[in-house]
């Protein structure tokens, strides 16, 4: 951290700023030019954060320069962390792929995208028994019996479960069906429930926010690996901005992004992302080729009939298709990778 | 709901799109123009919402026209909801006062935070006891202990209490000591939180989400509504935009725009709007001006060693300079109120 | 402008930033901590502003602490400049009130336009003749007839004349018929037009852009300045946001950050700030409470019938009664400055 | 254009609105409800788009469902436009690469640019003359002395030019040296200018604004088609986002978006969508894998000495690098390509 003093700050008020530091134990490195005093903190800076350094008399500027997070980021763990969902491993190289309706509707329903979504080569089974709606009058999901449909559908094509958990109460029980426990867009800085599926030691799926910066997700991130639980996923599911032609703007730069910053992998939803099925499969491709650990996708086999979210699902057939473009990509990006690390 | 008919559009695909309205019990209205067919539904169209009309094979586009939320509007309730809390009223023409640290650090502290508050005119005291804070090392605030100073310093000064709920675990237990349970931006979609509070019957203060749209915020009110409770008061503290000058962009249009939609009382929190002390005082004064029925400010009695949003904190002196300003406001807005309903 | 290395900086990297600021002709103040070395320009960093010291290796960050302009600064001219529009004062402390049509449609419209700003207290007069239109399809305005209209109707009623300028080849014709030349939103970094019009030494309204920053519009302004024409008027108009249910979001915190960094007076636009013409009154009182020099408002006879903007015009009644409200809140600002400057 | 009554809407307040869409030469398809009235527009409804129905009594909302653009259209153009800059065609399924430096600095730099450019198979050059910049007393650029550089460089190489234009009163002049005139963020709106290089019949390359909507955009490139010029290409840079991690958002949804509604080619910045050099390879390659007709991005021999954004260009061998990376990926689309039109 730095503060920058004012050009006509006084010593008596560059005095006030170094004492205050020194009285949280830290030390001081002065800078006196011409214009201006630059006070640079040294020392676990961390404690810093709150203090307000822009409201002593004769403070210009304060800069955080060190991070917030730690057991997140890349510095404190160089190498990738690889993610294992009870055998299906993230973030080792391979391109995961996770597919499923937005709603778990029925067990017909759910065992029908499950035979499609391991046709196209997924491992991993989506669907959600627990929705957040904006409005409290749509379909909120089926709950626990739809837990009970998602985790059988998954069973007999010998796939992994990731559904979302929206309140602390549910933890347990959820936890008993899914492999991984999802946070959701809007609930990504629910602290409590960071802690609360953090001590559950499960892989998290952790969906960036709907204005989430990358800093913040980091920070989220950070509450789950400080309960000690390194089995995190952050999920790119698109921004908000002012452009409404899609219903998010999938930021894929994040993905270079969070794995330049961090050791967990990520994944990108473009469903999510742009909200118009016929832009999902380009965008996926995209995804890919950023550099993604996987991919989690919306289908149903019948989308204008789904419950929720049927403009932005693929049916079998362009699911499928998708599916051929992704391994084409995939293959791309093994060649890429073989390149070796000259990129510096 | 209406559903736009690409231009090419054969009978077979409106008929679907028609058959697909009747089976939920729906009327149509059908319109066939030389360009295009329009389809307009008849009926409680809020089922429809998720149906994904713009999968249908030959749709150009579907326009939502009428409104998700019931309870919450001012077609439902034509009439301004005054909110009374505990003898304090909201939302009856007068302005509403609250004041207070960001977070409660002693019992002395927010003594002399009531003091103060009170002094310039407040009558309700705010003060945060659970905080929600980007990074898990920062402070997280006293807990149960702080809602013990807080209401005692309350009491001293007779004010009344809001304070904010991250944790539906933590409702009965803050409901004991707060006269106003407050659900914080970032839970603006905590849907299961919102649902908790509703049923405690209290008035609840919903700040508008970080990324919060008017609509999304009116949809969350009816959460509350929707269990009976409506004891709420909308709170303007800022959205998130692409300018770093101001913390957030203080949506002062807010105003207007919800005391037209809903009946219920707005509050504006030029503190988090802004997040500059020296920003507040005007934007307080243009919060009255836009018609709010009250203001939520951060004071501090000495901002540079708060610890939390000492930047945007008032002290003392700069605190009772605002009320004068706020106060001389009032009167104007008396007067102008006095003018008559001419404006139409 | 001060350079942070990273921790595991080498000498001979930290030498290399070293050696390339003092190339510059600047020196540096050296900081070397435990943890990060952080190297401080002195001298007139203006010119490294385009360094690259990112990417430098061993680099951490960089961070501008000086500004990028300089005769718009409140720094360089404490004093509040006063733009004098052919004897109507602007930023002298009163309200300047601008009114009139968004496009001007025929001579009788604008002289009507005119009889009513003026009734209500407007002293300057506002229409296109050149309208930036988003389709090439829509009416892009009467050009010089409608220049021509606007001065004799100004003049029929003793007001001044604001029109905006899309082009540099008509900026003398322009300048002809009026007294202030207006920078639209699209062209706030149209820089070329901004040194062209800031030659005329004509009065500027400069709108800020439309996803325009404080910091970007500060040095929009300083083109202008910088060609010695000090008669520069901010018009915040409201900025780009992911909020539809406005047509912008009208930043009224611009009003106090820009008189706290620039001597410059503000304008407030309500009427492009909301879109939606009875969100207008309130706007407009909350921008004389925030603090601004003036309004510029849309109003038109028949605003169902307007060429352009009619969702947001006022009509004669509205208007009129807006702009008893505008003189209630004049009046209570005049009341407010009068307490004093004790507000430190 | 549909206009949506409320449902108290008298039949006098209906049948003004139905005369207005008369009026104007339009017939009207009328849809009774039992809760609301529909007015359908039918005919040219381009006209319509500035009439205020929101400000018509009784009306609730009114919805626009033509386009404003025509020209640009896929549904005008189904197939591909090819634009054919003096021999190298851009969009007929190749991938054309562009590359260079922000701005020109000298022959030497220019050419030690294009010899770098070509050798990882550029074709076409990059660089800035006139360079749009924040502050006054940035870099401006070489003006005509660069443009000879330019010129000289890239027919050494066997390249072709794209540089932009800010100015109509340097059009002749730049054309004369550039093969494509470039339309820059800040000009994307800039009408005059785009109808001006629309008469030159030259190549455009558009970039789209820092907060353009793709509407807004597609709107653009009409003012240049409806002169007669077809050579219009949209460049997709970033927007403006609340995100400050990177320098801009890119947007990779758009180049689908753009593919489905017009037929003219898009090329993807990264660099600018970036800002940040390390972060330019992965995002050219999702570019490529979007479905991008192009790319152009930023090389500096020595890029911590470049004039202006040296942060985010590429130096030699990570251009070599990324475009080694970048062929893998045009391999990969070819045989995605191959796989034929089955995704419907």
């Amino acid at each position: 951290m730095i503060v920058i003093m004012k050009s006509e700050a006084t010593k008596a008020q560059i005095k006030s700023v170094i004492e205050r530091v020194k009285k949280e134990g830290l030390e001081v490195h002065l800078s006196e030019g011409k214009e201006q005093t630059i006070i640079g903190l040294v020392g676990d800076t961390r404690k810093m954060q709150d203090v307000a350094f822009t409201s002593y008399d004769g403070v210009e500027n304060a800069v955080r320069i060190s991070l917030t997070y730690k057991l997140t980021s890349r510095e404190f763990h160089p190498e990738n962390t690889v993610v294992d969902v009870d055998g299906v491993k993230i973030g080792d190289g391979s391109m995961t792929m996770m597919a499923g309706p937005c709603s778990i509707e029925s067990l017909d329903q759910i065992r029908e995208c499950a035979r499609i979504a391991k046709a196209g080569g997924a491992t991993i089974l989506r669907g959600g028994a627990f929705k957040p709606r904006t409005s409290p009058y749509a379909f909120q999901g089926l709950e626990e019996e739809g837990l009970k449909y998602i985790r059988q559908a998954a069973d007999e094509f010998d796939m992994k479960v990731i559904t979302e958990v929206m309140d602390e109460a549910h933890i347990d029980m959820i936890a008993e069906y899914s492999d991984i426990l999802q946070i959701g867009a809007r609930n990504m800085q629910n602290f409590k429930l960071l802690q609360a599926v953090g001590k559950t030691g499960k892989p998290i799926g952790l969906k960036r926010g709907i204005s989430g910066t990358i800093d913040e997700w980091l920070n989220a991130a950070e509450y789950i690996a400080a309960q000690g639980n390194f089995n995190v996923l952050f999920i790119e599911r698109g921004i908000r901005t002012y452009e409404t032609a899609t219903r998010n703007t999938l930021d894929l730069s994040a993905v270079p992004l969070i794995k330049k910053l961090s050791h967990f992998p990520i994944i990108v939803d473009p469903s999510h992302g742009v909200g118009i099925w016929d832009l999902v499969p380009p965008m996926a491709r995209a995804g890919v080729a950023a550099g993604a650990d996987g991919l989690i996708v919306e289908i149903h086999p019948d989308p204008v009939n789904a419950w929720s979210d049927g403009p932005q699902s693929l049916n079998e057939k362009t699911y499928m298709r998708m599916m051929e473009e992704v391994h084409i990509m995939e293959k791309a990006m093994k060649e890429i990778n073989a390149l070796g690390e000259s990129n510096s």
